[in-house]
């Protein structure tokens, strides 16, 4: 029998500031992915969300991004030499290590957030980066990725541990990739169009092209937004579709504990 | 023959700023401490600073403060719960040791800056919230701290190993706390006065107070500033005079490497 | 017949960021306080939230506070110097009021926001600096500030307009001053005693204190919250009380428009 | 007899940190271009840097860029849309306009730093958000910038005032842009060349390509750094060697003093 890891992002709040509904999600989800103070996050919002995912049973992983907290992470900023961003790499995923051990509760991923994550997958470079910065604190850490993305072409180079994301509400061009936003038909709205394919890529291992081509993946979690609105409805929707089909829902890891 | 550590607060930068002459002080210090990214520091100057410390030989550690990048981590800043406070110490503390262990140069001990330092000396809560976080990350790590303070007490209490440092351009109240700034005489501006205090405290183990009180004192650092001006020319003729005395420098703490 | 006028802090989000229910609230109020950036707001937030109140007619002011968003404002924050201090209050009133002006939506007032507001109210230096910062960049915008207040008082002996706040759901001591939180009875949650207060204030121009005594004060505005849990019910009830009484809302100053 | 301006950013510091010899160079441009607290800057250094410049009887404008502290303004930010750069840089022209009205010395410019003025003199769009920020604010401010550039093509479609800036130690290329550093030849090296440069092109009004044309130009002001090493000294050289050529030195635009 099939099983599937649902992640989502989270702690992404900051201060007096909360988004998203992560006691909701936490309900839903099998893996977590904590920001990690530079796009959002703060320690104490860390914390907090690192112990909720704990009780919840939750696998948790760094999601760190660019210093860039009035963005969120979103505006694409270049310019730093990648070496620098790695540093920054670095120190997020060193940050979160950190915490969720003395928690009790250790991360098991890492995977980028928003603008770096979108210009990672395009860039060799900045793909080799990533890679480096999580081998350079742990690397036995698994890399949360896009099949098809340099980064997942980054980590295999590497040996690192991989697993890959799927969507259940973008289409896929015939590279494998996302379809750009900027194109027609680049979200999935409707609902049974979408079931279609995430049952294609996590039962079946084929990823339905918009040029009409199935590509090979071996899917290991399916990405759920959870600051959109309706998200945790939607999300429940999606697990209960795949519930109905048999599959089940499992961390792609678990957390290393003692 | 007796040894003493030479401290100094290091790798203060921000992005394009730059703060003290790091070059210099590593040249004649025996331990850096190094900022965090909160007060002050970033991903890049830190990278940066734990490899110059490791090409000098110096020993390192963490010195977090309060996020207050604009103060500099001294402004005194209240209002918040002390567990909060001590989830911003685990993530600066975890930050630079997994930073610095993927360097290859370990932090052997953690310093608090500023504002916060002042303030948890005075304050039982505080300080137990500086000693709750080292525990949470690495119990291994030394406490490098003020005698006579609430942070050493609390240190104490929780069986964690502790470093005491001393000024040599401060005079101390007869409770062993450095005279307040408000307080006329609370520095030390004749260099030969400077050097008898500090022989006393290194030498003799006794730190001479302004009431005229000898108070017994382990001195294990002597902490030298490196963002006044003539810092590196006050630190010199600190360590020279020293040496006259057939002082040697080492530091408290060496790096747990492999 | 009486008027009166209802104030509320607005434009308090960040980024992504939201807080409080600004489109509902502007339904309800005659003045807008917005943040200018430094415990809350950007420049973005700052100019939506003016566009928003021009279109409802509701008055505007600034909303200054500490360089302090990690803590929205309410961290006590200390050991700046008062014409720093002043330097910052400016910069944040002039801002808002450049903005303001070119929208075609000017500012009519300026009022402070959290700790600096509580600490001003108490420290004579800091309700000067906070007059001399009004002055400094418009002496015909109102100090909308507490009753009894040192910044009631530092503004009187300015010369500057002046329009004094009450709150509905605190109780006030003897001296004039809301009741400290830390006392029993700081907070009034009968609705009916609330709406008894309210009208000794507005119709009656007296506030009555915990000790029975009764202060004369001529409230211009009452403060009603927009970022705690059932803000608009709050305010609605509140506005639906006043009215059945006969009273009439208003704005305290209209924006100087051309 | 000629007469050109000198004109330098400035006022780059941030809390506890300082770039560049402002003191010093302040005795030897006419107008300074100060920063405004998104990429550098802070309330208390612009008060500081206003005051000074108004003491040396040196114009001031605008410098306004990116929130990017870290980055300096110096990352290329994209994925904000037009309007919001807009409200930026209102944001940042009124706070510093009102602030320096207040100290008793306006500004008479704004001038776009770094990484934004570069993206803006290449793209319409960003260059028109520039203009309309300016006209927003006040439309009598003078646009500093660089000649055959969409922003100078911008301020002259909306009828706003320009001031030309010629750079001594940088090529130009056919069209008129500063040679991308990425090509050889783009920095001037050898100071009797940066000098019969600069001769070119603010005694006889043509710019001397790298193909060997000759382009028009009415320059108003010579940039010269403030934050390299040697600033000063080069600055000093310069103002020599025109002073020696008999022009004088003015700015280009005076505080419109009351």
């Amino acid at each position: 029998m099939a099983t599937i890891d649902l992640n989502c992002d989270m702690g992404e709040g900051f201060g007096a500031y909360t988004i998203g509904d992560d006691k909701a999600m936490l309900g839903l989800i099998t893996t977590a992915n904590i920001a990690c103070g530079f796009h959002a996050g703060d320690p104490v919002v860390m914390r907090d969300t690192i112990l909720a995912a704990k009780a919840s049973g939750v696998a948790i992983g760094a999601h760190p991004s660019f210093m860039d907290l009035y963005g969120f992470g979103r505006r694409r900023i270049s310019g730093e030499r990648p070496e620098d961003i790695e540093a920054q790499l670095i120190y997020q995923i060193a940050a979160i290590q950190g915490m969720a051990s003395a928690l009790g509760w250790p991360i098991s991923h890492m995977k980028t957030h928003g603008s770096l994550g979108n210009m990672a997958a395009e860039d060799p470079i900045l793909a080799d980066v990533c890679v480096r910065a999580i081998k350079a604190v742990d690397p036995s850490l698994v890399f949360l990725t896009l099949p098809y993305s340099e980064t997942m072409k980054a980590a295999e180079r590497a040996g690192l541990k991989i697993a890959c994301e799927v969507y259940a509400d973008r289409t896929y061009d015939d590279n494998g990739m996302l379809t750009s936003r900027q194109r027609e038909g680049a979200v999935i709205h409707d609902l049974q169009k979408s079931m279609d394919q995430v049952l294609s890529m996590v039962r079946d291992g084929e990823i339905p092209t918009i040029g009409g081509r199935k590509l090979p993946v071996q899917a290991a979690s399916i990405c759920v937004h959870g600051d959109t609105p309706g998200a945790v409805a939607m999300a429940q929707s999606l697990r209960n579709a795949l519930a109905a089909e048999g599959i089940e829902f499992a961390p792609f890891a678990r957390p290393p504990l003692p």
